[in-house]
């Protein structure tokens, strides 16, 4: 496998570290063609499953309920509800909920407080429970199991009858070394499955190509969820994603012409928050977004408007902050469709990407993963 | 068509972005040579119209209204009246002047305010009433209407008697798709007028160079008319000023050069609200300046010091702020061209750019295009 | 002695410059592998010590009595004394302290205060007695001396029995020139000592090689000891530590072809006040941190919370600021191996690397150096 | 003339600039080197005349009175009093200085009331007796003149017999073409000077050139005197100070050559703030430094803390503000000598530079000329 050297500085002498680049410092540059906003399509298809927005969401508590994943299937997307979270945890999460809110009435809740919610087990009868609940409601369903504890949740998540599982960890590679037993053998465990499976994250070309050969019908690429993660700071570990969506997609070729046709799909995440960045992760290369924080404007998320992600749950070394509560900006669907009654480009966030595409001439997001990007300029 | 290579960055492997340059990113340096102010000529012509300062007002509703382009062109500029703002939807704006102002006495107005009074359809009688109160003034007058509605409000604009016609909107190209009917082809359209036409924004050396071809007398470069404008949230676009205005400039001497002689004016767009970044844009390459933000501090400023951009009031997508007001910092002939008695560059902006021609030794505007430039340094 | 060329900037005609980078510019990519996070090993030595985790203390009062220097030797890194701190210029250095915390209560202690109780001359006995008391309670002992009083302050410190020596000024060398007397001439001095010495700080390649020739164990690189520092204010000098860092362990690879097998460890010193800064520096090939100002969270530091570092307390050119106190966030060994309740990178310092390692892959630090870097992305 | 060419930008397609860099981009490393601060000297000479420290006060009236040029001359440094401002517009200045004050006590004082205070004319009687004055306290005396009127005022400052005469403006060009009579030709009147004269502000390598081929014994480079300048909003003109230093360094060795040993003095002007600064200047390739604002920390100036540079005064385009009044930092000596009680790099100016040029083991100001640099890193 050989990958073309591309931006490198010597930091030190013999020591040489990559120049990556930040969704936030690329952006789309308007070309000589435009195009009417009704003539765009933002369609997506994975496997057998169509999408009218290329949206899959955070499996994130704040914001994703077995109600909340139909209201986004409803709207067009795919909403991904974690198996290992406050749903599977808790009979009824509602009481779970209000404590965080009230905790987070005037400042952020307070860390710890999640770490002791986080504390009660996964039961995995409520998992096949919350599935059917988001079945019987006739939208795709997909859940979220970490790669640690796949391999025991899977038989419950599959019984219960998923559409798609999504492995998802913070990091996650093909090859996971351990001397405690054995190890999550991606491969194998894919091969054996009858529904597709999404994997992530990742964070580089080989960490990409090597999942997408797992047999994923598609590959997470970032390793942060929001603009709370503190992953810099506590890990040192900074992905940015401009520059790991485009790695990705260029694997992505190269896995489609290894295997002469197999494509697999590219599913950004990482500060994703407003429509400017969904519209940047996809011209960079990538079929999808993973989007949390923005939905907990929407009047239903579970969350009232507090946000968390399962990161900052971690019992030993959170990597995630938690923020009090903001104000409903509407419905989710006017969330994710409009209108928008701000200009923050936090609502409306699909129905402004149709307008990038059309204000650049695209007409689908395949071609639209071409459009001229440019380094620089000053944010708003 | 061959366009030179320029600074380019590979963001992930065989992604690549070009390094775009912002206004405040590129300045001045001062050469061998200095000049006595007085001889120093900031004068401007485009068709048969001669101004003594390269000023063309943005079309925003905020600054300009019948009134305060003729105070602009009595200071030697081009003020440009917004044929589908205030003025030609209401047969008197001043209530929903004082609305505006009052909603925003303490924070800005709310964008679902401005979404709203915009709701009020465009008259085509009013048009032709403000047109004929401009023209009865004697000064050049301008008026500014969408590309979406040029074949509709043509006709009335036309009829009214207009110097010159402003088709301009955030991004508009030679080279409109749609399926819904016939799309304006601006090259018969511009073609069959009689009145020259200023057209844009296009944001590259492509774009600048097709709405050339169309015939226009200038081309708007920029797509952001004030630094409340969100559309790097909103649609993920940023255009840095200083290279498209350089690359416009090059499209322009291409264009003379494949026409034998037809020179099409640059006319920058895009936050540019002191007078330094007025002589940085001159400097950069462009024939005039479009502002509108600073002249929000004119006395005669029909906001009364509140700042809106038509982009702002968008029913479905509203892509900028408001702003809440700011103290008159006097007359526009003062905000113009001096005396200033403060010193942050937002008065005197033309009185400011004739010192920073004389100071770097330069007679004209043509001359001062190839003023030597620095990329660095630290802003005030 | 050949240093290959790398980034060089022509800041003006025939002036040239050196681009570093800072560590938190530089972050830890993960890789195609991950681990589990028992398999890792944060084990290092130095000379016949061995030790659980990479930690050398800074030696400052504010975080290190003989107290906290055994804590720290238990927790698995190793406490540095200062042999010219508070505690070896008074008997009962508490009341000290008290004043400072009180000075400190409610803004940070003025500087001029430090001056004032740094007066107090250094007694050798109290090194002595110091040093014993560390001695007693069974861990390696280190204290630190300052160049100018290496001399007279040696043979009470060695007398005493102490296990690491540590030579270290912001800025050392190992060629000082002087017209006022014999200057201390580190190559000798070390050679006569039956101690291992670590020396430093030191800035670049060069340095970093000479003062490994002079016999050292290890070499401080680095100036600043914390972000209160104001060395880039007062005397123009930044180190960029990333660069700095990286430039050390070339010479470390040099060093040890040079001697067919001399391996002098590479300390790294500045602004090391994260779990990911902890990480960046061992990323870019440090042995070990030398770490201050996040250990005064813990509830065992006797400035209680206050932070000032020795160079702030110069008497004629003070370097540094002093900062009011903050609130215990739990043990020193809690603070350096969790659990963490707080996701801000400052608790759970070493268990943090621990993780971080295991996330990519890596079994123990020598290969961990290796890790792939990147440049750029947005802090958290 | 051959220019070697150096980093440069194409900001658009065919339109270049170069990148500068500013001082506080551009740090001093330590070398493998160090040296007692006894050792070291910061002595500097321009013609006759030898300083202890490289200092050149800005002719600001904020910090330089008659009695404060005295003081500064007696720390070892040159006083530069402004022969176009308050001492020689009043015959008793005390009562505008104290109505500045006391309009700043507040807020700083407003640029429309320093506009009114300049109104007042200048009386060469008033430069006589100001020279006078500060001749009979023994210290080496100078006045700036301004271009504009250094005809008209030279006559007056030449009998009462100055030692230097320094004819600065913000940017001075060795060809000033008008059409309003004869320009001032700098090189005639200075070869039939009998004083030697220093003169700027030039921004680059041709400039330099130019103004040192007038006969000019030292040369100010840059254009902005201090933080408050807004020359950069107000006329687009920016000058990275590095960058023009090394440029005029490389002037003063061309030249140099082309005379076969004419040595013109660097003087750096623009934001010299504090001790580093002063450092990096020095090190950049400057033989000396003005500095004026930190200055008004000083219990002698005459501005009691407040601050301002003329240009904030220009009646009617003032580029520069104001200052509230800071409190002071003790006596001019211990401004620029220390000892120093405070950390930020405001006091024992002169004192830290030794200290720098010590650390880095350098001897003199024309040694430490060559000292190394680098690109980067975080600032305090």
């Amino acid at each position: 496998m050989t990958v073309p050297a591309r931006d490198t500085v010597e930091i030190g002498l013999n020591r040489f570290a990559r120049r990556g680049y930040d969704l936030d410092e690329v952006s789309i540059v308007p070309s000589r063609r435009t195009r009417d906003v009704d003539d765009v399509s933002t369609a997506w298809q994975i496997d057998a499953f169509r999408f009218d927005i290329p949206l899959v969401t955070s499996p994130s508590d704040a914001v994703v309920s077995p109600a909340t994943a139909i209201a986004v299937g409803r709207a067009g997307g795919l909403g991904v509800l974690n198996a290992e979270g406050l749903w599977t945890r808790y009979d009824d999460p509602l009481p779970v909920y209000r404590q965080l809110r009230e905790a987070g009435a005037e400042a952020p809740p307070p860390v710890s407080l999640l770490q002791q919610v986080y504390c009660e087990p996964v039961k995995p009868d409520l998992i096949t429970a919350r599935i059917k609940e988001m079945r019987d409601a006739g939208v795709t369903t997909a859940v979220r199991v970490s790669p640690q504890h796949t391999e025991q949740l899977a038989p419950a998540v599959l019984a219960a009858g998923v559409d798609l599982l999504v492995i998802q960890g913070t990091i996650v590679s093909a090859e996971h070394v351990t001397t405690q037993g054995a190890a999550l053998n991606l491969k194998s465990f894919i091969a054996d499955l009858d529904v597709p499976v999404i994997v992530g994250g990742a964070a580089n070309y080989q960490t990409a190509l090597h999942l997408m050969r797992t047999g994923a019908a598609g590959v997470v690429v970032g390793v942060g969820a929001d603009s709370f993660s503190t992953g810099d700071a506590v890990m040192g570990i900074r992905v940015p994603l401009a520059s790991a969506i485009a790695d990705a997609a260029a694997a992505r070729r190269d896995y489609l012409d290894e295997t002469g046709g197999r494509y697999v799909h590219v599913i950004a995440n990482g500060r994703i928050e407003t429509s400017g960045a969904i519209a940047r992760a996809l011209a960079c290369g990538a079929d999808a977004v993973q989007v949390g924080e923005p939905l907990r404007a929407a009047k239903e998320a579970p969350g009232g408007g507090v946000w968390w992600d399962s990161v900052a749950a971690h019992p030993r070394l959170p990597r995630g902050g938690t923020s009090a509560p903001i104000p409903s900006a509407g419905s989710l669907e006017q969330v994710l469709l409009g209108p928008a009654e701000t200009s923050d480009g936090r609502t409306n966030l699909f129905g402004a990407l149709r307008r990038t595409m059309a204000k650049t001439g695209y007409r689908d997001l395949k071609e639209f993963q071409r459009v001229d990007l440019v380094i620089g300029g000053r944010p708003d």
